[in-house]
């Protein structure tokens, strides 16, 4: 299938790529409006604490210094996102280290910073909770208005449980039953690119320059919020430096941005630091996974119970699930995941939000028990990998099993593999396998395409590109279902006043979502373009294709006249539309992986270098084999770095986290992760855009398990919590 | 039939108002760009020389001078408009005083002025003419390769000829026949905004802030003088300061500043002084109109010979065509109107091109010959007003007869005419009248339009609103077509990346051509939403109707549904498109105007005050009584300043134009203009979006004549030559 393909499956560069790489693309920061205020944000230096005044005076005295708004004089409800309760853009009591308390907008980022230091605020103290666990006690402090058990509105209950099977009967089953607890912590998403939003008022007309994973959502959101009518809200992001889940919808900042604006008649920007990046918006959900787990002698699954606790944070933003149990076969199955408040920093979507975390909880309880089995974990996983959604539902394509085959000869496992801590001497190698991958749905698309009278081409999609290269790929998706060059592709995004409605990059969901409606919009652009060819071809429209530019009769491709002159004898433009919102029906759709890595682990130093390390993916046809491929490459680093180093750490007694910046969150370098060889295996998915499923997310899913079960298989040590730091290394080799 | 509108006919503020009055709308010379240049144009001191050496060395050793180019190094064809020889932005020989010889990018705009006396340019001077009928002579210097006579290419033929009926039966027929001569002057279009050109390339792509008229004209002429493809130029205007017929199409300074962009890798905006304005581009072409005129004793025309001069400058833009008489059955007719070459600045469109001076000419002979016959002008006027196109095709709609009855009402003709001449005392009253319009001509146009989920819309056009209103204008055909309130629309305009094909602003098209496209959208969107929407009502999609966001069966309004439900239910977006350009078959499209003025003539000081203006206007439907009115005012202003005051001199020793600024070119002020009273007759026009026709242009059409006759009304002297300065008037006077 994929041979037949003019555009869609090469190695093609970004469409943008010279201006990011010269620095031309304008990213949010880079905004610059007349007469713009810059603004900052004052924090909560307590956990838990009820604000009793705010004291301006000071602060508005400092020449400059043109607006404070704060709990007390600015009530604008920050929705986004589900919630258990009402969320402010400033909230009393505040709930956590890193709460909002007050903005403030200034001539220059230096007087808005030192006024910060002039706002006097009074706070009266509350007591407050960080563990997950205490905080469902019935005596902690409560932190949200109906207990600490998240019950959320809309998509988010709380606890969330799903069941299947006979449980009872799954056990009896089972020849053998285990259990164990694994924790995750809390990471934060740590995108190169700060949080920084830039809004100005013209009349009753909002426009805010934001950092936006979804300028549709962000404006839904703003809109929402303030009150306004959609079309008077316009969001635009042309360029972004990542977010990974963090930069969804429309967040405080952004909100902030337009009550200055609002307040100052004013445009203002508000940057975050990285510290109030690390602290000010939300890290991966950390979690406590206890398992119970039922097998048969060869390791075959019988039954799953799976209790669990999730720690949102002071506020609830999204579900605080875990799903890593979903890529296995599981005849019965229970799981209890409870979302909890606590005095922390709040924890919502980061990439495959529900995934790494708890993969790596099962996984390597899996890959315990083939040990404990005398099973190959190659084998193991092998047996228990998923053929049917929820042990029920086909899969649109599924082609684990290759990935798992195919990865694994690369990787060399059957040659490399050894009894788990066999290694000896003092660095000690091991290999380690996981499965994983992310849902693949259809959903709410929308496109608009015009052909110029040349033949070039312009498309319009809402798209953000949040570094994934999705503006290449919509170009590609558009080149390849048009049948003109990529090079004769222009393409708009990102900016709600222009270009149509966009899901935003969340959920791996634009390929497949805008992806689909860009095809329908280009479908309506050559039907009309038939129209107008058929008669200088003597043929009718249904008779004619496209290709390279070219009209031709389809039963006689010599019979042809070049897309430009078919239109210049019109001499206009034709546009094409699409909005698209297929579903599925009786089938559930899915991206499939297998991790291989193997490790060196110095037992002097406890340093884990990971020097190979293979991805194989299952993610339908490949639209950009070179933006795929660093996908893949980017999801395993960040996998290592929560494997290895990362974890947001609170001080005890204060609450207040003492590493929320790069350096001391230790989020990978070059100088930390391996090549990663890519293997794309490429089942043909009839319900995606020519062929392709998802790509973003998979990746990381998997990374966090792989490298724990070769760190196990290398030492024979099990390490059951999150990150595996050389510390934890070396006092498990002094046991 | 107005009566039945929702939002068309009243009188609506511009939907940018806001931003225009408060100085946030961003003008092409607001665009600021980091590490931007800035560059001037040097021009050539002498009327026709042949460059023979440019020596850029002392400019280019000054401190920030990037870049030099002239016409020895840069060779980049100007193709825009017609032309009746090879022009480029730069052209050896120089053809004028003002022709382009090099241009400077520095990095300040002082830097580049300084520059520019720096290049040392070595000319070897050819003989010139400055007069076109000394052009047209054999020995004459030759201007262009094929004589002076403009040869056209496209759409420009030379000589313009044109002929129907018998004219020679004509003449028999006459009781008598009047021959005579009138002249008019070149005058800048002078608006109020000067040109000016940001160029910046990302790669092969190269993005033009210009102030144009037309960001798809001015797309495809950069494209085609660049050598790019169409999606490789994006053309940008949000906003513009007018233009009124010299900003169309790209113009040199466009080409140069993408030029000097590309040379230096930086962005360039190039502004033009208010001296390159008047001499750089174009004003209106002068003309020497000698008419033969057959008439009954009635004053009944039986025929009508022109033979007439126009002077098209040193190069060859637009037609140099003469249309005054257009507005009158004339049964014989013959023209032949000769567009010459001179040394001089060029000519070329300026608001009704062939009309003002035209018209001037024409309706300042009938008054005369009027006067001759002892017949009332008002009976002159009516009597020879035109019914049929060329005394041959129907027109669309004609309320000639009724602008004539209403104005002559309003103004109090009956009353107020006397005999040329009659006025008593040194302040001497009179009274005149001219008829006038302009084409209006169906054609290309598109548009998209999205419906948000809430019911809002987004229109996108092409449009860059040149001061006419234009955006309000479709906003307003939006509103009206969708059934949508008008402050529920935004509008984006002028980009060509993201908007659709626009005819440009020029020949008072945009209402016409885009227009009827809004409307076409606006239809393709209400059919997708009545689809969504007839399951909810329990109806056909047919039988559904759409007004003031509200979604109802047509027969029985109470079974209703506001869109934004409608649309909830999908929660996704509606994008509508059309692409359309409707024919006329055996009919043309006119609107019409009758002028009358009141003036008070000082001969003591040659001082004309004109006391009162009446413009009663059939343009159709009035889709913005507010708008309208003033397109009204405007024309009447620049007639004015036509009648009275405007020519550009010129130095003849030296060739030198001598008052190329606003203050020397008396273009009218506040206190020079009247109180225009504008009457509004209208028909519904088949053809027209929503019956309108035509706005922009009719207004100016009849105003010079129209003050010409009222000064031969209150002086009894008949000025046969514009302007009608005071000094002319004071040697009448003493005649």
């Amino acid at each position: 299938m994929a041979n037949e393909f003019s555009v869609v499956g090469k190695k093609t560069p970004r469409i943008d790529a010279f201006e990011r790489v010269t620095g031309q693309a304008q990213y949010t920061g880079d905004i610059e409006l007349p007469n713009m205020l810059y603004a900052r944000v004052l924090r909560s230096p307590h956990p838990h604490a009820k604000i009793v005044s705010v004291d301006t005076s000071k602060a508005e005295k400092l020449p400059g210094v043109k607006a404070v708004i704060h709990c007390l004089n600015t009530q604008v409800p920050w929705t986004s996102g589900g919630a258990t309760h009402r969320r402010y853009i400033f909230n009393n009591p505040v709930r956590y280290v890193g709460d909002a308390v007050a903005a403030v907008a200034a001539t220059d980022r230096y007087i808005a910073e030192d006024a910060l230091g002039l706002v006097e605020v009074k706070y009266e103290k509350i007591p407050h909770v960080l563990d997950a666990k205490e905080a469902l006690k019935p005596d902690a402090p409560k932190i949200a208005p109906n207990g600490n058990l998240s019950v959320g509105t809309g998509n988010f209950s709380a606890p969330i449980t799903e069941e299947w099977g006979d449980l009872e009967k799954g056990f009896k089953e089972a020849d053998r039953i285990f259990e164990d607890t694994y924790i995750s912590k809390h990471v934060n998403n740590a995108q190169m690119e700060r949080r920084v939003s830039v809004a100005k008022w013209e009349g009753g007309k909002l426009t805010v320059w934001a950092s936006t994973q979804g300028v549709s959502n962000a404006r839904t959101d703003i809109a929402k919020d303030l009150e306004l009518p959609l079309s008077k809200v316009r969001v635009v992001c042309k360029y972004m430096g990542a977010g990974f889940g963090n930069k969804n919808q429309a967040q405080d900042y952004d909100l902030m941005t337009a009550v200055l604006a609002r307040a100052t008649g004013q445009p203002v920007k508000l940057e975050f630091t990285r510290e109030d990046d690390f602290i000010g918006m939300h890290g991966r959900w950390s979690s406590e996974q206890h398992y119970k787990i039922g097998v048969k002698k060869d390791g075959t699954i019988t039954a799953v119970d799976l209790d669990a606790v999730t720690n949102m944070g002071a506020y609830r933003k999204q579900s605080g699930n875990l799903s890593g149990t979903d890529f296995y076969d599981i005849p019965n199955f229970k799981k209890v995941v409870k979302p909890v408040h606590t005095n922390t920093v709040v924890a919502a979507n980061y990439r495959a939000p529900a995934y790494p975390q708890s993969v790596f909880g099962f996984a390597s309880f899996l890959d315990q028990i083939a040990y404990e089995l005398g099973v190959n974990p190659y084998d193991m996983f092998m047996r228990n990998r998923a053929r049917l959604y929820h042990h029920k539902i086909p899969f649109t394509s599924n082609a684990m099993e290759e990935c798992i085959v195919e990865g694994a000869k690369r990787i060399g496992w059957n040659e490399k593999w050894h009894k788990a801590g066999a290694s000896s001497g003092a660095k000690k190698h091991g290999i380690g396998m996981a499965l994983g991958g992310y849902p693949f749905r259809p959903g709410l698309g929308a496109a608009t395409i015009r052909v110029n009278p040349d033949g070039t081409a312009h498309v319009l999609v809402g798209v953000t590109d949040i570094g994934t290269g999705a503006k290449s790929t919509m170009a590609i998706i558009a080149a390849e279902a048009l049948g003109i060059p990529l090079n004769q592709i222009q393409l708009t995004n990102g900016d709600t006043d222009v270009t149509p409605f966009c899901i935003g990059e969340s959920g791996s969901r634009n390929t497949s979502f805008t992806g689909t409606a860009v095809i329908a919009a280009a479908e309506d652009v050559r039907k009309q373009i038939f129209n107008v060819a058929a008669p200088q071809l003597k043929a009718k429209a249904e008779e004619l294709d496209l290709k390279e530019a070219n009209v031709f009769v389809k039963s006689d491709p010599s019979q042809k006249l070049p897309l430009s002159k078919a239109l210049s004898r019109i001499g206009s433009e034709i546009i094409g539309r699409a909005t698209t919102n297929p579903t599925f029906k009786d089938v559930e759709g899915k991206s499939f992986a297998a991790h291989f890595a193997e490790v060196e682990v110095d037992t002097w130093t406890g340093y884990v270098k990971i020097t190979r390390y293979v991805a194989a993916h299952d993610s339908g046809t490949i639209l950009n084999r070179l933006t795929a491929e660093s996908q893949v490459m980017g999801g395993v680093v960040q996998g290592i770095g929560m494997a290895l180093t990362e974890e947001l750490l609170i001080d005890r007694p204060t609450a207040i986290p003492i590493n929320p910046n790069y350096r001391d969150a230790k989020v990978p370098t070059h100088l930390e992760v391996p090549e990663v060889e890519v293997i794309f295996i490429e089942p043909y998915d009839p319900y995606g855009p020519f062929g392709g499923k998802v790509v973003g997310e998979p990746p990381i899913t998997p990374a966090v398990a792989t490298v724990a079960n070769a760190i196990f298989n290398a030492t024979g040590k099990r390490f059951k919590e999150l990150p595996i730091t050389p510390d934890k290394i070396l006092r498990a080799a002094q046991v």
